[in-house]
């Protein structure tokens, strides 16, 4: 047991420290709730939260369960897009304050089954779009947190829960982990169970998960997959990594590039080849790929909240708009070119192992009027990839400058291998 | 305007004969609520419905608007799997007698405002798996309507109403509607907003639309993708069937068989080329693929019902008991063997407009205690193709014996204007 104050704990850490008998779930949980009282009027991570005595009353009503449970009664935020039975989902909406669910999402349920509480909702961008909450980046309150799962972010980032759900359709797990500084991790399209979250766009969504660390990913992974057990492979050494750099997508900035850069030289230091993909078009072409499925998508699931206008941001109102106006065939050639280039971008190097990339343009903005740009996402949330942040790379000022690798689709599992062996070995990326 | 009664009337006729000032809309609500009256209490179609007073002061309310709307103010009926937020939606499961939702569906969303009103929520097997409804088949009420969208099918095709919604995962729309005798088209995987559709299995889900003509499921089409104007386009003539015998895909009766058999000597009298589909294995073994997908992720979707054996029937228990014990690399195989057999389908023959197929092994078969099998659906379900069944073909005893044409993925514009052309030139096929 290290001298960490105990809501610094990784879950997989606090998990452990609590078997061992080293600390109880209370204690944990009591950490959790002293950092949330002292950070969150800054913060500002939660929608919604139990008060440290309905946590506490929830957690000893039910103690035999949680102290034989995989997740021993330790809180889990919830983005406040995904449903939960138990506390409002407003999804960041005026439209939906008090909005009341009557079932819990099954990745909710699967949490609380594995003995996980709900501590609370997590603060969302309206409809998990452009238009910011009230979260500010805890590295710096001046800075955004990104979006859309900007609490979520925020809220593990911080220290008050080691776990947090979230959801992607542009770059809204990715960016925000990077903004913040915490291990944030994208599931393959159709990967999760998507039951009771509320969608955007059913060819783009994908859960998300924030922790600290590659081993809670792949315990969480394990609960919201329903296995009984962990996969304990063992970290995996990548052979091959593709590097895309940043100007292959858009717009990045100098401390990316550097950041990359080093990256790529550490890489290459313990043996990895990292061969470098120079096909900017192709990949580039999936930004307005995404962008068209996205909008055409959006205007369809959101039928009922554009009847109401008045009561929407003029950036979703933007959206909406932009999605009305796109005619099939220029979305179905989008849906057909993600495809092509998907079926290539694997073809043509078949032994690598993952794709680097930058996963923002730069660390988080000055400013909460605006999440970042999500441009860096789009290319492989278009493709339906798993994608996995690693944080521990700063810039001059200290921010975040987060990365991200790519996986094959549906192979997860191989994805979080090689992230396990990036984190023990590779400098900075802890 | 034809001497039919009102209620026998398609969509599409009533409200060009509403239009025309030949009929009002509430002489047809009456007309439907007539037959509803009369037949109801043998037919079951219904989980819950409005009385005819509150449909009337529904319509009557916003007369203005349902008379200046697409739709008309005319009735349809929904799935009781998806869910209505002023109507209960029960799944057709003792363990939400009574459950609520806060919101409708973005497809019900859509059909509201397009001016048509939610009669009622139609009859569910369990979850939309094998546990039968109450419905009986309209068409001889000891024999079973098909499932899971029994209510939806036996509505329609039993005119009670014009319209209904349904979903498919295995063969819940192309099976009800054939064995009932109505028009069920089943959109390609991902083409319309699931929002607020109970999932069973996000791989294989898909809405679908019961009607009594073609013209009918191009408008409610056009009105579920939000487009303003249907598609104009003529009916068009197809020049190369592919043909996949029964045999094909598994177990299919004698009368399925020389029905099969007469509907391609009307297509070749037609001059239409019906090349055989001969590859038996390769779409056989689809239809495992297809279970073991489903069952795999019917374990995840229902995570909370799965605590409450005792309130579930024991096929569904039964379903959840696969998905528990199915492994993920055996998953993955099933997904990726559909992913390859579904290039190779339409590689082999280019220039096929269609595939005919039997919608079911049969007529429907005799008792309500089963929903029958749904093999025929299984391969199409799988590789996520757009979808109809036509009626009109029977057997000796005056059952409908449906056969189903399959476009291309996303192509559903192209197999409605064939389907068109089909129900207007080929005898039997009305």
């Amino acid at each position: 047991m290290t001298d960490m104050p105990l809501n610094q704990l990784s879950l997989v850490e606090a998990i452990h420290a609590i078997e061992r008998g080293e600390t109880t779930a209370e204690a944990m949980i009591n950490a959790c709730y002293d950092q949330i009282e002292t950070r969150e009027p800054a913060v500002g991570a939660w929608q919604y939260s139990l008060t440290r005595e309905q946590y506490l009353h929830a957690y000893r009503a039910n103690q035999a369960f949680f102290q034989n449970s995989r997740l021993k009664g330790l809180p889990v935020g919830i983005k406040d897009t995904i449903d939960t039975a138990g506390m409002p989902t407003e999804m960041g909406s005026r439209l939906h304050v008090g909005r009341q669910p009557v079932d819990d999402a099954s990745c909710v349920a699967l949490i609380q089954q594995a003995g996980g509480i709900v501590l609370g909702k997590t603060v969302t961008t309206e409809f998990a779009y452009f238009q910011p909450g009230v979260t500010a980046n805890p590295k710096n309150l001046q800075h955004t947190p990104g979006g859309s799962s900007s609490g979520s972010a925020a809220a593990v980032a911080d220290c008050m829960v080691p776990a947090a759900l979230g959801s992607q359709t542009a770059a809204s797990v990715i960016r925000p982990a990077a903004y913040c500084g915490a291990v944030g991790y994208v599931g393959s399209c159709g990967e999760f169970s998507s039951r009771g979250i509320q969608p955007l766009s059913q060819s783009l969504d994908s859960l998300g998960v924030f922790a600290r660390s590659v081993e809670d990913i792949v315990l969480l992974r394990s609960v919201l997959l329903s296995n009984t057990e962990v996969n304990n492979d063992e970290p995996k050494k990548p052979k091959r990594i593709l590097v895309c750099p940043g100007s292959n997508v858009g717009e990045s900035d100098e401390d990316m590039n550097a950041a990359m850069a080093d990256l790529v030289v550490q890489l290459q230091h313990q043996g990895i080849e990292t061969p470098e993909l120079d096909s900017c078009d192709l990949i580039k072409r999936l930004v307005s790929n995404h962008e068209t499925v996205m909008a055409y998508e959006v205007y369809r699931n959101l039928a009922t909240e554009r009847q109401h206008p008045e009561a929407l941001s003029e950036s979703f109102c933007g959206l909406l708009n932009v999605g009305a106006n796109i005619s099939r065939s220029d979305y179905l050639a989008a849906l057909l070119n993600i495809g092509k280039t998907a079926r290539w971008l694997w073809h043509q190097d078949p032994d690598i192992d993952a794709i680097l990339a930058p996963a923002a343009p730069g660390a988080a903005p000055l400013g909460l009027a605006s999440t970042g740009k999500p441009h860096m996402s789009r290319p492989w949330q278009a493709m339906g990839l798993p994608v996995i942040t690693l944080p521990g790379l700063t810039n001059a000022a200290g921010l975040p400058l987060g990365i991200q690798f790519i996986g094959k689709a549906r192979d997860d599992d191989s994805l979080l291998q090689i992230a396990r062996w990036l984190q023990g070995n590779i400098k900075g990326l802890s």
